[in-house]
Parts: C-alpha cells; structure tokens; sequence
C-alpha cells in the first residue's frame, strides 16, 4: 500500500503526501515525501470529519455517492478519494500543484488500494 | 448578480444552477437553467454545512483560507467558493460536465459578485 501512495505523490507536480484512512479516523498507511513538512496523519482525521459531513450532504440530497473532494486553500491542495464503504485516501499538493494530474493520480491508486484491502 | 450567475451556468458545459448564499444558509440569488430539475435552495443549505466544516477544517490545520471546493458525486458536480467572509457561491454541473472550465467561471463569477456585494 505504501507503494501506491508513494507513486501517486511522487507521479505529480507539487505532491507532498498521501494517506489511507478510516472515515473514523485512523490511518492505516501513509507516505510523506522527504522535507515536505506535512503532518498527514494531522490532516487525514481532521479532513475525514469533512468528507464525512459531504457524503452526509450528498446523501441527503440523493446526489448518489462521493466520489471525491477537492478542498483548494491558500497553502495547498487536498484530494479525497473514498476507497471503499470504510477507507478513504488522501493526496495533498503545493498550492502550485497539477489538480488535475492529482485528481487522475488518485483516482488510480482508490482502484489499486480497493483491490489491496 | 442574476446575470452573473446565469452566465456562469450558460457557459460551461452540463451547467445546471447557481447560487448565492450566506453562510448562513439563506440564498441571496439564483438562476436555474430551464428544465435542470436542480432545488438550487436546498442544496446550497445543504452545501452550506459542509463548506462551513472544511472552512473549520482548514483553520485547525493553519492551511490559509479555502478557496474552493469541488465535490464529485454520481449524479452530479458541486463547486463551491466563499466570495467573502459571509457569502459563497454555489455551481452545479451535471456528472458529464466540464470540472475545469467550471472552476473557471466560478472564480470569475465569486470575483464579480464580491463587487457586487
């Protein structure tokens, strides 16, 4: 699983980190490029109460299921991606960062971790 | 600000709806595109708590302030941006739309309308 994570952040520009997480969140992998900075177990449960409070709206609405999440801030991109009923994976850029190669990247390695789990 | 929004929806392909909505959850304006079928209201209060969460979110973790969000779901795409401290802008796509160019006109429109306001 480490290897999946490691390719997705180390395959796009400005990719700093990657987790896989229970939506109660508890990590189960991870994968920090080197000097990136980032505290990713940190930000993996804090963002796991945001996706789950948007799979709650999506629900609501009957928008069928998420399918990701993209949060663009002054620092940085994060990307969700739920794995399955239970895990989600995280990827986190630069501000700078390719979204949409992240996005495709991500996408690639929810499929690749739902076979692993 | 109608013509902001309706403007935004018009452009991009598989817009569907736009709104303007405190925080708060009280819509400001709306244009729905005719025969979309989109409770703009509802979903941009529904919205509303989830954007208000991953605004929490970011805080914690000191990422700066969000400056967009973008929810993929089975039926459909949400983009989200705050246009002020009390305000954000809502635009729905349909799950065929273009994500990028919405992103676009999105940030065009939340520009426009913080004049407005």
């Amino acid at each position: 699983m480490k290897d999946i994570l490691k390719s997705a952040v180390t395959s796009v520009e400005g990719g700093l980190a990657s987790v896989v997480m229970g939506f109660d969140g508890v990590p189960v992998e991870q994968y920090v490029h080197d000097g990136a900075g980032v505290d990713i177990e940190t930000l993996g449960i804090e963002y796991s109460n945001a996706l789950t409070e948007v799979r709650r709206t999506a629900d609501s609405l009957s928008s069928g299921s998420v399918q990701e999440v993209a949060v663009v801030t002054e620092n940085g991109l994060v990307l969700l991606r739920p794995v399955n009923q239970e895990y989600f994976v995280a990827l986190v850029l630069t501000a700078e960062g390719n979204l949409g190669k992240g996005r495709f990247l991500l996408k690639r390695a929810a499929r690749a971790l739902a076979l692993e789990m």
